[in-house]
């Protein structure tokens, strides 16, 4: 067999807990070997070395170059010593921490097998129960609805139905979200993504000058709890941007070290190099290259005490998680504190990074819930957008995407097809809406949490920022019926009790994408064809929801067909 | 290029941040692949797309399957994106997130880049500055000498020459240890390392009645001050063993939770299944199969307190350092929270976990600075003691070994040869001193700190446990002044600049195993041959020392060169 491609990490994505006795174990190999066998020969470490208890691992998945095996262990005790015993041909060899070898001493092999120590309470991600059947929508709160109109509005620049730029002001608010609760909800939407709602001379409002001032812009502290408690009488939850990694040059702390220097008590809230924070040089970090946005020194207690004060007052007024912006430029050390204190006090708050980029350091547990899923995000646009990879390529990424996570860090993964800091799906897809349908079903049937960019409903189209924060059109005169019925019928798979389980079975079958969500003995499979070429496939029972399905073939434009079977 | 072998982790052993402006990045490919150039592309995250610093990385170590290449870049900014570029036979290869293609397309690089988003000042590691030459020496108080000859001795009953057994108690207490502190610095060490010393009814005492009482046996609190004041008037550090995992179940709290069972508000602080613990039916998690050696839970708050408040208290009486039995057995989260409590008030504490497997989990800067480097002593015992494996392999798995964690974590690991749980490396060695003085010497070579177990230096012999934990003999009857001597002037080796820095290079030349350590422009080289014929070395400058050397041949039976140059 291939040595080069066995690979196994002891207390990683690879070996995790799922709960105080149970253990998810991968083993990674070359796609191309042909094992008759893997299995896990396992006990607890201290007799480990005298008896072992044997099972057989499931081939669980492929991502183009590598195959994985897999086992879910309920383990005698907490204590879990194992190594891998694989079968080629009837020649055998053993994978442990010696690597991989024909013969193995079980004799003095607790100097070798690999280990999960002890499952200790704390070594248990748990998953937040409400986000199994959560649906979101994310609101760019300047784009989605004015529901105000006796507020100052000086400040509007834009008409709504004008052309936006990236200075434009159009007037949403707060109670234009109110507002629209009911069609939100009709939509099966059961919770809300806000950008930033906080004082802002922007129109994003990502570089805030008072985090806990609701801007006026926007309506007050008491609009946000009009808004937050009609939400929650209909049983939605919503999530707060949290703009931790810098603030607005404006913000008072900012100013008084402009003013003050290293005299300034909050000159070390800051990077500064120099006596003084000079505007005109730059000389302090910011973000990306805009000086108008320092970034906050987090590692600074006070700092940090701030900071979490906040995300701790937002959950006080009744937000139900975090979105933290930028979330992978701030050390881990601080989202560690963070959730600490967050979740000592709200168990069931749910903390979600933007990390564009490999993520599992963040995700084990101590730090982030989950991530903005824009590795997802990159697939369907290349698959269902673009049209620039075949469904082995997507199937594979996919898997890829998934083996790089534990089980609940995908669970809490929140799956978009557009976001306000890339170009609308429908763009990418050339305007074809039955594409943008298919990969909202994909992103709904794939492990985590789907999220529809406010206006991807009806459909929205728009390139990159500003030209995708376009105001809402809430004369619908791009909507068509069957589309808005067909998307809110995608939402709804959602609630399919096969979604709630953790795993998913992707595959690619006679050119199509497959996709088989299964939990507690129910399951729903969907297939995706975007050959452009109709495909035979092989479907049975209950077709809830099928778009160019025909006599058994899946016809082109990325036709999905959702399978539903009750064993 | 072989594809099943490219392997890289951004923010991890393969990109680890040395400081604020500085990162550590490897890249993994097969040993075998004859590449012409290995490259990494970076820039600031947010120019990336646009303009690229390129510099080649150097091929650092082999471990018989992979080759390893590695660049210590110097950041333009501390936001940092890169890919690798591989050249091989003119073919051209890119390396991201998105795997191995023949084609990269720039432009779109902000999906798929590795990042290493930011250096916050708490994501880099720092390395305890006087464990840079440190060399320990680990008492098992019991077994190394006796001071006290006025204390109550009705509790030994093995005299000091006698046969001990697992139930013997011989006399060693702290004033033995006072005793003999200018012994132990004559030899050149510089940090004791005492296995437990508090109220235990053992001889081990790794099961602990009282935290806080030193074990009569051994001495009190003042012979202890006294212990710790006259190790630091030589300039030598203390480190103290601290069983956190388990006590003794006469230890109050558990006394408490069996008398009161879930009356008692100790209840919680064991893992007890059932209303009361039972240790006929050992109904609760304990150390291995000892019954009377409860675990703690440590994840109740209240147990971490307490434990952590002993750590603090060790580090107030004057200890230097932490040794954590069992360490991988308690949850990650116990063990940052400890680590942020000591750190914060003793910034210079060393912290060391015993864990055998496995480690770079908790070696990442946020728990324990270094291990029991049991893997270092497996290879030694390998390739010094039971001459099963040869040069190639020995190189290969030190280079393994050193690949798994970073630099840092390296520098503080303990490398020793035999500890109080495996047989003395002489019995492996079959009673060969030389090579003995051998693995010594790669051990004092190999980053990390050595530390010598009690009564090596004589040589003590010894089979598993209790025959490992033989008092030490005063009379040094086994002892040759020669031995003595090379023993002293190996660990004197530690005190070379060369060493002080983070990289080893390690091969195996011509049959011999090779390490080189460079810092600071000097460079020290150690050969070592255990083939059993004589075999030639290319060495040249001063030989610093020298064991079976002649003739420009390296003899058998272990030998080393020990070549030392000054650029």
């Amino acid at each position: 067999m291939n040595k080069y491609a066995v690979f196994h990490k002891p207390d990683s994505n690879f070996a995790y807990a799922s709960a105080g006795n149970r253990l998810t174990v991968i083993l990674r190999v070359a796609a191309n070997d042909k094992l008759d066998k893997v299995e896990i020969l396992f006990n607890n470490k201290y007799r480990f070395t005298k008896k072992r208890f044997e099972l057989e691992m499931e081939r669980c998945a492929e991502d183009g170059v590598f195959a994985y095996y897999r086992a879910d262990v309920t383990l005698p005790d907490s204590r879990f010593a194992y190594v891998f015993r694989i079968t080629e041909k009837c020649k055998i060899f053993y994978f442990s921490e010696d690597g991989l070898k024909e013969d193995y001493e079980f004799e003095l092999a607790y100097y070798t097998f690999f280990q999960f120590a002890f499952i200790n309470r704390t070594d248990v991600m748990p998953i937040v129960e409400w986000t199994k059947t959560a649906v979101f929508y994310q609101i760019f709160v300047d784009r989605f609805a004015r529901g105000d109109f006796e507020k100052d509005d000086d400040y509007i620049n834009t008409p709504w139905d004008g052309n936006i730029d990236r200075y434009s002001f159009t007037g949403g608010d707060l109670d234009g979200v109110t507002e629209k609760l009911p069609y939100l909800d009709g939509m099966g939407v059961t919770a809300l993504y806000l950008t930033p709602i906080f004082l802002s001379e922007t129109n994003h409002k990502y570089n805030i000058i008072d985090y806990l001032r609701v801007d006026p812009q926007f309506g007050d502290e008491e609009k946000l709890a009009r808004l937050l408690s009609a939400a929650h009488a209909r049983g939605m939850r919503v999530m707060v941007d949290c703009v931790f990694n810098h603030c607005d040059r404006k913000h008072e702390f900012f100013r008084d070290a402009e003013e003050k220097g290293r005299q300034s008590k909050y000159f070390d809230r800051f990077l500064i190099d120099g006596d003084f924070p000079d505007y005109e040089k730059g000389n302090y970090a910011h973000f990306a290259d805009c000086k108008y946005m320092p970034k906050w020194n987090a590692d600074n207690p006070e700092t940090r005490k701030y900071l979490i004060g906040i995300a701790l007052e937002y959950l006080r007024m009744g937000f139900d998680g975090l979105r933290l912006d930028v979330a992978d430029e701030i050390s881990h050390e601080t989202w560690r504190q963070l959730r600490r204190e967050v979740k000592e006090k709200y168990p069931q708050a749910l903390i979600i990074g933007e990390i564009w980029h490999d993520n599992e350091q963040w995700l084990k547990g101590d730090q982030l819930d989950g991530v903005m899923n824009y590795k997802l995000q990159k697939i369907l646009i290349d698959y269902f957008g673009e049209l620039s990879v075949k469904a082995e390529v997507a199937a594979g990424r996919m898997n890829g995407l998934l083996i790089a996570n534990s089980g609940q860090a995908n669970a809490m993964a929140l799956n978009f097809l557009d976001s306000h800091d890339t170009p609308r799906f429908l763009r990418f897809a050339g305007g074809n809406r039955d594409r943008l349908l298919c990969a909202l079903c994909a992103a709904v049937m794939f492990p985590g949490m789907p999220c529809v960019l406010y206006g991807t409903e009806i459909p929205l189209d728009g390139g990159g920022d500003p030209d995708c924060r376009k105001p809402f059109d809430w004369n619908f005169q791009n909507g068509s019926e069957e589309f808005a019925a067909n998307f809110k019928a995608v939402l709804g798979l959602k609630k399919q009790r096969a979604l709630t389980g953790e795993r998913a079975e992707i595959t690619a079958e006679n050119g199509l994408l497959k996709i088989t969500r299964t939990a507690d003995g129910e399951s729903v499979t969907a297939y995706f064809n975007t050959s452009g070429r109709a495909k035979k496939a092989d479907v049975g029972g209950d077709v809830i929801l099928g778009l160019n399905f025909k006599d058994g073939k899946i016809l082109n434009d990325g036709a999905v067909v959702v399978k539903n079977i009750k064993n």
